[in-house]
């Protein structure tokens, strides 16, 4: 195999940990670049025990590249994947520009890991919270039947990328050692807080966050009238995204049936032993590949619910490992 | 008039909360004492201007006592709020020992001041997370009528009282210094984390902390079969509650109409205005009597659904705050 691969973004959170990712997984490249925009250009990034200098991010990097990940944001992704894919690359993208384009697919591996060969040139990953949802979500559809779905998220820092995690750990730090707390991404302190507003806010009251939850599910699973609705919030939390999450099923379940068949769903570990104190949080999933998943309990509320407690690595499921994922059936499948 | 009261807990968070509240709303007593455990008999507390030493919480304490405020854990209440009943002393206690008894009523009194009366000795205060949840519930089901509630909590540290806070901040200088964590309070680190373990697990699978917003809210409202259900959910915060909260209702509704009612309901603030980054946060409600409302929005998943937010201080409108409340019905429409 001769497969050329380039990591657009190469220098952010999502970029760096793509790379991190295809190289603990072995991807099977003959080559991997590492694009940018203008202001990282000439940064030294080590892949596999070797130097990769980062290069500029424009239509002609992308000649005789197969396979390209971008996680560059919208605005670039909306420019350089068109091309890189009339160059005969195929894109993944992790921005949220083409995810909701009817020529687009939009895939979680486990999923829909079909839809991956309807595409024209892009592939589109993901938004976080719907990746490690949908995840769950899924193989529980297919047994009972979602008739609807509330979703409330804890989100971390790090879905907002660097300057995310810079705030909350500045903000951590002046608070400790009583200096002046500075906002620089989040609207307001995140340290001790919790924001409800992630993305910015549509006509309708909700935010984009919350939109890509409700319209990515539906996509994604095949169901254009799934009932879902959610809200998002940011937590003090560094790293991986949780969510609490009720779901009213068409037909009736055994709650231990639903735990075995999430223990054998793929991507999903079981984490729920609440004798024993063993339930999903963010501290336990941080750099793991599995979407955690516990306190699974009947709903009384209504007749056919069940309350879960979903948690996963927002920059692996949710981002580069779902990425690398695509790219892997690409490779293997095609 | 001369009203005697004591603070039964008086050295604890929300007992000292509870004699600020006292002092603040300038509560027409002729005497108020402070009572405690061993461990704090002696210690001085300050009261409008006056040192009150702490006495032992012993039933002849409450001789002469017209009013006693509980805040003691479930053990202490007990053993002594049926005591101090005997004694001719009216108990407002916050422990949840006596919540759920059928002689006992459990107010909040902008939902249910009548029941204050209805008293024999004991009136419980309830949970936290339930009296800011009933406050914005009840003016809505009063115009629309409640069919199902499915409510998430991010709770704050201070609900674990002294120790709580203490884990929080220990775990967070520790973790800027570069020193090991120490959880002394919850069963892992809560900084930087998400605990979605409050209180203690009961066999399907609930905590007591959700079985609690259920059935205490149900108990409040005076709605039996109140569909309800509840995920509780520990995060990094100091003070103040936040809950997104799902709702649907039996009759249809306008949001204007809905924030207009909610702006007009006592106790509540209306606090919404996405397009201004208006809408509630724990850093906001701190130390504030009001509970805070806000990211109102219809729910599209379901006939009549409808979305918030609703933020609070817990030791305030779910502890002392509602406590002192309590009393001054008593006193004023006895």
């Amino acid at each position: 195999m001769n497969i050329k691969v380039t990591v657009v973004g190469a220098t952010g959170v999502v970029g760096s940990k793509m790379l991190s990712v295809l190289e603990e997984r072995n991807f099977p490249a003959s080559e991997v670049k590492a694009l940018a925009s203008i202001k990282s250009v000439g940064k030294k990034i080590l892949f596999k025990g070797k130097e990769i200098v980062v290069e500029l991010a424009r239509p002609e990097a992308f000649d005789g590249v197969n396979i390209a990940l971008f996680s560059a944001g919208g605005d670039l992704s909306r420019e350089l994947a068109p091309e890189a894919a009339k160059r005969g690359c195929v894109v993944i993208d992790n921005s949220s520009a083409w995810r909701m384009d009817p020529d687009v697919p939009l895939v979680v591996p486990e999923v829909n890991e079909d839809d991956i060969f309807k595409n024209n040139g892009i592939i589109a990953n993901p938004n976080c919270s719907t990746a490690q949802l949908v995840l769950v979500l899924w193989p529980l559809h297919k047994e009972y039947g979602l008739k609807r779905v509330v979703v409330s998220t804890y989100q971390a820092v790090s879905g907002a990328g660097k300057k995310g995690i810079d705030d909350l750990n500045n903000q951590v730090n002046a608070i400790v050692n009583g200096k002046h707390i500075i906002c620089e991404k989040f609207p307001y302190q995140i340290a001790f807080n919790c924001i409800p507003h992630i993305d910015v806010f549509k006509e309708n009251g909700y935010t984009k966050e919350e939109i890509k939850v409700v319209e990515e599910s539906r996509k994604i699973m095949h169901i254009d009238d799934l009932a879902i609705t959610c809200t998002a919030v940011r937590v003090p939390v560094l790293n991986s995204h949780s969510e609490s999450v009720n779901i009213e099923f068409e037909k009736d379940f055994d709650i231990k049936e639903v735990k075995e068949l999430l223990s054998k769903s793929p991507g999903v570990l079981l984490y729920d032993d609440p004798e024993k104190n063993i339930y999903p949080m963010p501290i336990l999933t941080a750099n793991k590949n599995e979407t955690f998943v516990g306190r699974i309990r009947r709903d009384f509320s209504v007749k056919f619910g069940l309350n879960l407690w979903v948690v996963s690595d927002n920059l692996r499921k949710g981002a580069a490992l779902n990425a690398v994922q695509i790219a892997e059936s690409l490779i293997n499948k095609q």
